[in-house]
C-alpha cells in the first residue's frame, strides 16, 4: 500500500496524541476525582461543600454507560462513608465496586432489569431523610438505563410513544417533554423522591449544549415542560389515535391534576439539589487544544455544538482547512482546528460505517488535491456506529491509496461503506471502548 | 409587528454596513481601477507593466455579467488608446461605452447573439499581431455568454452534453474538461487565437477556490485536461449512446489528432499571456472584516470556500455563534464571523426563495432560544434565486415575530418558502442588482 508522506505520518501521530489528550480529560474516573474531594471533614463537589459530620447516611444512585468507573472513583474518595448505593449500567460495563451495587440493564432499548434497578433506586431515594446526602452519578445512556414508566404503562408503551414522536418529526424538546411526563423518575422526580435529603448530581454530558434537564432526561433537574405542553404536542401532530391509549390517558389525567406535575424550578425540592457537569465535549476539546499547542500548532476551536448531515458538515470543515492552505486565514499553519458535537448520517446504502468514518471519507475526497492536511474524526466512546472503530482519519494521500487499490470513493460514500473504505486505505481510528461519552471530537491539522 | 430589540436593530445596521463594505471592494469599476492604471507611459495591470509605446493596437475582448462596468472603467483609464473592443454581456446589463462595443446575449442559456459575439471576439483576437495587446475582461456568467461550439456542433448539442454530465453526477472538473474540448474559444483557445499578441486578462471570480481555468472555462488559461480525459469520462459514465453523436465524434477526432488539442501550460502561447483576479469572494470578505473591526467587532474569517447543503451549512455557522455566546470561544463578543462561497438547496417544495434566504430561515430557527445574535446571508450580485431579494437576515427575535403572525417556520422551510417567510417577518435583504458577482457573503454578529 502507498503510505502517507513523512509529514503526514507525523501529523497522524500528532492527531492521535491530541485526540487521546481530549479523551483523558473526560475519563470518568479522572473527571470524578477532578471535581470531588475530601478536605478535612468536608466533601467538596464542584463549588459545593458538605460537612460530613452533618450527614447520617451517604447514598449513591444513578445510571449511565460510565456508571462503573464513576462509582469506583467515588468509592476511592468516600470509602466506608458510603452507606449504600445502586447504579444502572449497560450490559458488560461492570467493574469491581464494594459499597455501590451495579445492575446491568438494556441500552439503547430499556428492559426489565433497568426497570427493576430504577425501582430500587427510587426506593433508596425515598428512604433518604433530611440528615442524608444522595450523590447521583449520571452519564450517557442514563435515560434508557433508567426506565420507570408511569401508572398503567409498559416499557413498550414508552418506546412506541417516543418512536412515534420521532417519526412525525417532533423536535427534541417536544420528545423530551413527553418522555419526562410518562416517567416516574425523570424530569426532577428523583430529587423529589429524595427530598428533604440533600441531592448532589455529577454528570458526564453526552448532549449538544449540555442542558442539564436534557442529560438522561434530568432526574434531578427542574422540568421546564408541563402536562399541558404534552397535550398540546399530541394535538399538534394529531397523535390521539396513534399513541398507546395508556399514554394519552396518563397525560389527560395529568392535565386534570389527577397525576402530580413534574417539579419546577421554584419547587422547594431544588433548594436541596445541586447539579454539576464534570465532563463535557468542550472539556475534551480544551484538553485537546492544550496538547496541540504543546506540540506547536496554532489552534482554533470552532464549536462544541456542531450538528447536521455529516457530508455537509465535513465540507464546511475542509473549506476552513483549504482556506488556511490558500491564504493563511483564519490562522497560519501549522494549524489545528478543533470541533465537537454530533452529526447525523442519512443512510442511503446498506454499508457499514458511522458518522465519524463517513466524515473522514468525505474529507478524504475533498482534500485530495491539497497537500499536508490531515483530519481525524472520532467518537469519544470509542465506538462509531455498529463498528469496532472509533472513527477515521483522512489525509491528502488517502484518495491516492484508494485509487491505487482501484476503489471508487464516491461509490463507497453513496452506499455508506465508510468502514470498508477506510479499512482498505489504512485510515480507521481504533481505540477500543473508552468507558466515557461526550459525543465526537474532530481534529484538522494543516502543515 | 414585533420589532427587534434595540441591540438587534443596531446589529442589523452594522451587518448592513459590513455587507456593503464587502460589495464595494468587488465593484467591477473599483476593482478595475484598483488593479489597472497608467504610470507615465506604462500600463500597469497587477504586477505586469506594458510600455504603451511598444504597442500598435490595444484590443479589449471578454464576456461576463460585469462586462459593462469593467469596460467603462477601462475606457476611463485608456480612453482613445483603445483601438477596438467587444464584450458579450447579459441582456439588460448595458452601460454607455465609446470604443468597446457591448453585445447583449443569453444567460444562463447561451443563444445565437452570444455565438455571434464570440465569433467576432475570435476574429479580433486572430487579427491581433505581435505588436498588439489584447486586454480580456472576464466575469461571472462568462462561460454561457461566450458560446462557440466546435465543428459540426449546435448550441443545443453543447447544452445537452453538459446537462447529461450533470445528471449522471460527474464532478465539476470532469464537466469542465468536456466543456472546454467541445468549445473553440474556451480552455486557452482565446489566447491561442491572439498569439503572438500579448494577452492580459482581468477576472472577477465567481467560482469557489478561484481556479483561473474554471472562471468562464478559462479562455486565456492553460487547460490541464485532454481529449483523452474526455474519452475516459464518456467511457466511465457509459455516455456513448446518450451524448449527441456530433459530440462523441468530435472528441474521438480529437483523440486521433484530427482536431487540435487545447493549449497546455508549456505552450508558447502562455509566455505572452497573463491572468489576474481583480475581485474575489475573499476580497469581499476582507473588506467586510475591515469594516467590522472599524465598528468595534472582534472578527473571525471561517473560509471563502464554503459549499454544501444550505441547511446543514447554516447549522454549523449557528453552532459557532452559540459557542461564542456560551463560552466566548473561538472569540469574545462583540464578535463578527464571516464566511463566503456558495451553498446549494435541494428543493423539496414549490416555494419561492434562494440559498441565502434559506440560510437565514434555518438560522432564525436555530438561534431562537439565544439572545443578541444576528445573521446576514446575501448574494453579492444582489439576486438570490428567482427573487428580488439579495438574501435575508435572521436575529434572535425573528422566530418570535413569526409566531406572533402565526406562521410555522418549519413548514415554510420544508416547502422552501424562505422568501415569503422573511417577507412576513421583515427580514428580507434587498439591495437591487449590484453588477458584480463573487458568490455569497455571510455575516454573523454576536453581542
Amino acid at each position: 500500500m502507498i503510505s502517507s508522506t513523512k509529514p503526514l505520518l507525523k501529523m497522524r501521530e500528532d492527531a492521535e496524541k491530541i485526540f487521546h489528550a481530549g479523551l483523558a480529560a473526560v475519563d470518568p474516573e479522572a473527571a470524578i476525582k477532578k471535581h470531588c474531594r475530601i478536605d478535612k471533614n468536608n466533601l467538596i463537589i464542584g463549588n459545593n461543600s458538605f460537612d460530613l459530620a452533618m450527614f447520617e447516611n451517604i447514598f449513591v444512585t444513578g445510571a449511565g454507560k460510565a456508571g462503573a468507573p464513576m462509582a469506583s472513583a467515588l468509592e476511592d474518595i468516600l470509602g466506608d462513608k458510603i452507606t449504600e448505593g445502586l447504579i444502572n449500567v449497560k450490559y458488560g460495563h461492570l467493574c469491581k465496586t464494594s459499597k455501590i451495587k451495579l445492575i446491568e440493564a438494556g441500552h439503547p432499548i430499556p428492559d426489565q432489569n433497568g426497570r427493576h434497578g430504577a425501582d430500587r433506586i427510587m426506593e433508596i431515594n425515598r428512604r433518604a431523610s433530611s440528615n442524608d446526602l444522595v450523590i447521583c452519578l449520571i452519564s450517557g445512556g442514563g435515560s434508557a438505563l433508567l426506565p420507570l414508566p408511569g401508572d398503567g404503562l409498559t416499557l413498550k408503551d414508552k418506546q412506541d410513544t417516543i418512536q412515534t414522536l420521532l417519526d412525525c418529526g417532533a423536535p427534541i424538546h417536544e420528545v423530551n417533554a413527553i418522555r419526562k411526563h410518562i416517567s416516574m423518575i425523570k424530569g426532577g422526580r428523583l430529587s423529589e423522591a429524595a427530598f428533604p435529603a440533600s441531592v448532589m448530581t455529577m454528570m458526564l454530558s453526552d448532549v449538544v449544549g449540555d442542558d442539564l434537564d436534557v442529560i438522561a432526561s434530568g432526574p434531578t433537574v427542574p422540568d421546564p415542560s408541563t402536562f399541558q405542553d404534552c397535550l398540546h404536542i399530541i394535538k399538534k401532530y394529531e397523535l390521539f389515535e396513534r399513541l398507546p391509549s395508556s399514554v394519552t390517558a396518563l397525560i389527560k389525567a395529568g392535565t386534570e391534576g389527577k397525576i402530580k406535575e413534574t417539579p419546577k424550578k421554584d419547587s422547594p425540592v431544588f433548594t436541596k439539589t445541586g447539579n454539576i457537569i464534570i465532563g463535557s465535549n468542550m472539556d475534551a476539546i480544551q484538553a485537546a487544544e492544550k496538547k496541540a499547542v504543546e506540540i506547536g500548532y496554532n489552534t482554533l476551536v470552532l464549536s462544541s455544538m456542531i450538528q447536521g448531515e455529516t457530508q455537509d458538515v465535513a465540507c464546511v470543515h475542509t473549506a476552513v482547512a483549504k482556506e488556511i492552505r490558500k491564504t493563511g486565514m483564519p490562522l497560519s499553519p501549522p494549524a489545528c482546528i478543533l470541533s465537537g458535537g454530533e452529526t447525523t448520517v442519512t443512510i442511503k446504502g446498506d454499508g457499514k460505517g458511522g458518522r465519524n468514518q463517513e466524515f473522514a471519507l468525505v474529507a478524504a475526497i475533498d482534500i485530495a488535491d491539497e497537500s499536508n492536511i490531515l483530519v481525524l474524526s472520532g467518537g469519544t466512546d470509542g465506538t462509531d456506529g455498529p463498528t469496532d472503530a472509533a472513527g477515521g482519519y483522512a489525509d491528502t494521500d488517502t484518495l491516492k491509496r484508494a485509487l491505487a487499490l482501484n476503489i471508487d470513493p464516491v461509490q463507497f460514500l453513496n452506499n455508506n461503506y465508510s468502514y470498508h473504505f477506510l479499512e482498505k486505505t489504512g485510515d480507521l481510528l481504533i481505540t477500543g471502548p473508552t468507558n466515557t461519552n461526550v459525543m465526537d471530537l474532530r481534529i484538522m491539522l494543516v502543515l
